[in-house]
């Protein structure tokens, strides 16, 4: 078995996939990156290409909808709009030791750069403990000069955010890539760290959008934002009232 | 050493080994399919035929009644029933790491392969945090048709259930084997999660005789479940009496 | 980097090193073993022939009495009594992983062969949680017919003790050591688990002493027992001051 | 991807690295050494010469001040006094794992004597748990005769002090430097362990100082040190006054 499996499904790396972007989105902090690059692959209708099987993801099997398993793997989706090529890196799973981040980040490079892939956007979240009205984007960049590109289309590039620096394949890549002639920003959504957050992936997705200079419609994320406040309302509501029930005992 | 050393006695996969089905029943919460594999094995007089040794096994010997020590390992067994045949996957201990999980369980698929291996079953149990009076058995398969055959034969195949997909040789065992030929079916007792749970074996056990079209008697699992129940019942008398005397002071 | 070295200092195994015996006692509960094989190294005038050091010990080195460091180690040593000859496993450290301890003990065990040692003795504690005023010796062997030999030097050879196994070298030398035609005995004597105990180690040499046919002196072992005693009682003693002068301000 | 990289920018070890002397400041205790190393790379004009990366390093990338980010990683310095070279080995973080500590170790001991380097002084801090007013400097070696030579310097080389040994770069390439020719001194400045600490750096730069007989002005630590007292202060008098306000509340 090898450490890490990367299966084609029939269109081959270089010959049939060329793309010179490659946006990843794997779990992390609210899913945000997870929730835009998956939007993205549904609303342009991109192409599973290649499934990643690895000993360094987490031993187990996923339960799909109609009770089958799958092992836990991350994917390649492929979009041709005619005149641009989009790779896409999704998934269920980061590795579970420090190796296997770096390992799986340079066998996720080996296909980019089979691909003529020159450019990747990695896409996260950037936990801030509290819930944000307005998130903003903050960017980082594997070469001074993107700088002005990611400020340009709104994200925010500074020194102190975020502090610890940005781990797993999400900073690998740009960290990795730079060697390998691929250049990176990384976009990542302000986000609680508490709750999944569709709000902060639809303002990441402007950013991206600009950056791409694509109109993806953000309207399902929004939406599905507004479901999660009114849910969130609710249970707002239900204890309050409760509350209030228990005080008329003492009225 | 070799990572994995598995020994075998004597018959040889492929030439004396020959079985269609291979029940794994290693240890997990409630023992529940430890539990299964072990009563099939006692009841069809199945025959140990290979140990298997490895790094990734805890490093400890295990004390057997006689003092004698033995090496943790897990074990294959071997039934030949004239027309039938099978394979079984038991032992001490899974593995102690995530690379050790899938490293293993490609280990035990190449066995199975060898033997000629085209159908899996893993024996589980499934935590609920709670006692069970009547434990249900839920399913789950590697290719959707088998999922009307788990169905009739008695195993709930839901979506939900159980939620964070299944951890250890029992899932990838079913995740690892489609692409290697060998169709499975994964059934999960509903058990506490706090106690050895021969209730739930029993209830397993019923459902896995259908599917292979056996009458395996689940009397001796019942037997012990009888006694479990009689046992934590005086538990909770006497704790009950201890009580009233403590409160007869108080009279 | 080799993962393991084992550097010998001119004796070399096999041809100056000829031994049936071979005695282990790393660093466990109660640090028993080590201290009994120590204090039979010092008793006998035993040499250090090897050192061994590998990536699976603690990454560290330890400071000597002159402020000198050496990196962590294990070592072999060597006595050859004339008709008789031993060898000593001791050191600092046991493996840090799962792995380490089972290519360790492959290591111990490939030294142990080549220099035709076909008999191992491996010594530790067994932590029973309150202080032990006679400390029994426990004996665990890894063929039935030692079991008799164990239990005439005065050990007690159960199935219920130790209920949880042996971990680390101790058991491993005894379970990797059978196939490769090495009988072993485990010898561990009964202690707290909270303190360095030369009590334990005292009686646990009298029972290696009737095993080896050796009359090794263990008056250092009891005479250090006692001071520990002393120390202790002292400790219990100005306890007892302290409070019964605090109880002097209530009178 | 190898498991460790090391890149020389055009300066090869040997033909245009040549040095008899590595001084190591890698991150520890209140980042004494780091603290140290990197101020005489300031004061030197040290050139940067090579980039260490590896897997067993953490997987992450680094924001720098201008939003680019670049993967965690080690650096090696080099100082060309004419009449003596220096190399300098510094950086962001340690190993992940045990195997990873002697493997990066062993790493650095390849470049170490591919450059000639036949001296290493590893820095570091020493962790009290309480406030130094005067910060002493530790010492261990790796060859008893260099005793009295760290002694000389200011060092207090003994037995006792640190207790538990020297753990990751500091001690490894001391202990492993041994059998390789590389004596080594091992220095720790007293420290409470707390926080970042430039006062027991410029106590260390003062030994250090005068075991390589020279005079690299310590004075921009001194001040970081005075700077970072008055801020301590500052937070104490801040707190001492809402104290005060709060009592005036019950005046």
């Amino acid at each position: 078995m090898d450490e890490i499996t990367i299966r084609f499904f029939g269109k081959e790396p270089g010959r049939d996939l060329q793309a010179p972007v490659l946006i990843e989105g794997l779990p992390g902090v609210g899913h945000v990156g997870k929730l835009v690059a998956e939007h993205m692959i549904r609303e342009l209708g991109a192409e599973k290409v290649a499934e990643i099987e690895s000993i360094y993801f987490p031993p187990q099997v996923i339960i799909d909808e109609d009770g089958t398993v799958r092992l836990a793997n991350n994917e390649i989706y492929y979009h041709d709009g005619g005149d641009r090529q989009f790779l896409f890196l999704v998934g269920d799973y980061q590795a579970t030791s420090a190796e296997g981040h770096y390992l799986l980040a340079d066998a996720y490079l080996d296909v980019a750069t089979a691909c003529g892939v020159t450019r990747v956007y990695t896409l996260g979240g950037y936990g801030v403990g509290r819930l944000v009205e307005e998130p903003r984007v903050l960017g980082a960049v594997n070469r001074p000069d993107l700088k002005i590109e990611a400020e340009s289309a709104g994200a925010i590039v500074s020194r102190d955010e975020p502090g610890g620096g940005i781990i797993g394949a999400a900073g690998l890549l740009l960290g990795m890539g730079l060697s390998r002639g691929v250049e990176g920003i990384c976009l990542m959504g302000e986000t609680s760290g508490y709750l999944v957050d569709p709000k902060s992936a639809a303002s990441l997705l402007r950013v991206l959008n600009t950056l791409l200079n694509l109109s993806i419609d953000p309207s399902l994320l929004e939406q599905r934002a507004e479901e999660m406040e009114h849910m969130l309302q609710k249970l707002v509501d239900t204890e309050r009232v409760s509350q209030d029930e228990e005080l008329r005992y003492f009225v």
